[in-house]
């Protein structure tokens, strides 16, 4: 446990979208109060917009880095400066906004790898903006070389080999040398959360995993990983071993394919679920919902899900993450939910 | 609508597990009256064994054919004889068990084609006795040849293209002649089971179905079944098509390969899912658990799968089928789950 609050960085995202607005009520609602210190990465005068649209009275002190305080009684802003909240109608994207979002990830990266933040939060951003921006082709660019992309919802934490890939290339990409890197670093991981001895299982590649690859390809991986002295167990049955994980039996899965492991989690939480990078020496984590710009502006859009994506980083951050995950779920029919996300 | 009750035959699984006990109990509930006339397949000493140590107190009369009645208040049995009771102490797989169960199958799936049976159910099987009795090498040569295996639990209905191949060999096996044949076996097996006009989604490959694979193997396949009338939408993402399902937009999903679907089904579900084999002229379907032969003899295993089983083959042959499938999940320590599921 550390004994300061954990530094939480939060990028406010796409200032067209619902991300500005989440962000000002989540530090409005009260319920970070003695779970961290959060230090908003965007433009002010989105965020004052989005505090007068959600009718959230909050003052905003532009800081020069995490170290500094904001003073009494305001929000803690991280202000590069140069972005017109003038030609940011709500709801249109735009080439301004994703360059505006690429320059507030990049600080907050910065940030994260020097040490000043302990965890950053990435609030939604939105694919058009991006790409309108020029310097990523898709929003897999985004994702932190080296790094895996672990879910969470509930009591199951996923993490696959691989990501956007066509599956008949992910199963290609299977082997005992990249299956135990992952082993060893989700150890790792899960033992800097406040997981004293983390049970690992690994998902098979095969229906029961029943066939040759699964021996080969996995077992080799396991076996190494538990003359480390990991607590590591597989290859397991792939349509068993997420509701073994629910009722307790481990800590977390590492998959063999993306869906494996998003089928379970978007199936039981839906998107209440978040997604945390993991291979980074700070937690970085992603908001599990989109822009929404249909709703942007109109201060109607529910702050929960970035409350909790907050509540855990910080968390994570300061090693007390054990409990199960709770992140509402908005249910199908909330627009929040329209929007594309990983 | 049938105005006599459908005649439903249960093969009563492998004589040294809970599968004699659980069909017992299952008709002494009484929770069939009025829904089925069930028709048991085995042997009269294995059923007498089972009412009494599950004390229950039944009469059994062998009939020759489901269309004769058995005596007032008696278990109408179809018996082939040669099996020896006495011979099979519980919980032991043997030849003679795997001989019986393969005989009573093919009685029944012949009864069921020529239609004195609308629908069979199939007590807990084997393995070890089924390979023994050497007729079979695996537990997929049981899958009569030109069937798909539907899973059902609560809202969700899967069916895959393929079952236990490795997923490389699965992900070849994807065309859109395979697919559409299924989009057009599974349409006509909704109405028959009462879904006056079936929502089919049919999963994509690939994550979020975006690669060219999914719009090549899958789409030509679902605009030809549009092209039909049929109500199908496809390639849908993978990781989002079974939690729309559980909220109500389809009424059963087509999956790539066995584990798309079985995951979601046995996340939820777990083993409180019900197989039904489509693509035969009657209702066919597995209990959804093993012989437990750990608990076998004790008079303690749970009927409620078999019931719910039994229960579901009478609706889908009745057609009255569209409601939610509830089948009790026994949760992870029952040792009836402890045996294999398809």
């Amino acid at each position: 446990m550390m004994n300061k609050l954990p530094v939480i960085g939060i990028m406010i995202g796409d200032p067209a979208g619902i991300g500005p607005e989440v962000c000002v009520k989540a530090i409005a609602s009260g319920e970070l109060v003695g779970l961290c210190r959060p230090v908003l990465i965007g433009d002010i005068g989105v965020l004052q917009r989005a505090a007068q649209v959600s009718n959230v009275s909050l003052i905003f002190d532009a800081i020069e880095s995490p170290d500094h305080d904001a003073r009494q009684g305001a929000v803690s802003v991280i202000d590069p400066g140069g972005f017109k909240v003038s030609s940011c109608p709500f709801g249109i994207a735009s080439a301004a906004s994703g360059r505006a979002v690429l320059d507030w990830i990049r600080i907050g990266e910065r940030l994260g790898k020097d040490g000043t933040l302990d965890g950053l939060v990435m609030g939604p951003i939105e694919t058009a903006s991006m790409t309108a921006a020029g310097e990523i082709s898709d929003m897999d660019a985004l994702q932190p070389p080296g790094t895996f992309m672990l879910r969470m919802t509930g009591r199951l934490r996923v993490v696959p080999l691989s990501e956007h890939v066509p599956l008949s290339v992910a199963i290609t990409l299977v082997n005992p040398g990249i299956v135990f890197s992952l082993i060893e670093l989700l150890d790792s991981t899960l033992r800097r959360w406040g997981f004293a001895a983390p049970r690992i299982g690994v998902a098979g590649i095969n229906p029961h995993a029943m066939f040759e690859e699964d021996q080969q390809k996995i077992a080799p991986a396991v076996l190494r990983g538990r003359a480390c002295g990991i607590d590591v167990s597989g290859p397991l049955v792939p349509d068993a071993v997420f509701r073994q994980t629910m009722d307790g039996r481990y800590d977390a899965v590492i998959t063999m394919f993306h869906d494996q492991g998003q089928i379970p989690v978007k199936t039981v939480g839906f998107e209440g679920a978040c997604t945390v990078y993991i291979g980074l020496s700070f937690v970085m984590l992603n908001v599990p919902h989109g822009t929404a710009y249909d709703i942007a502006g109109k201060g109607v859009a529910q702050h929960l899900s970035m409350l909790a994506a907050i509540q855990t980083a910080a968390r994570l951050a300061s090693g007390s993450a054990v409990a199960p995950l709770t992140i509402p779920a908005h249910g199908g029919s909330d627009p929040q939910l329209q929007a594309e996300s990983v």
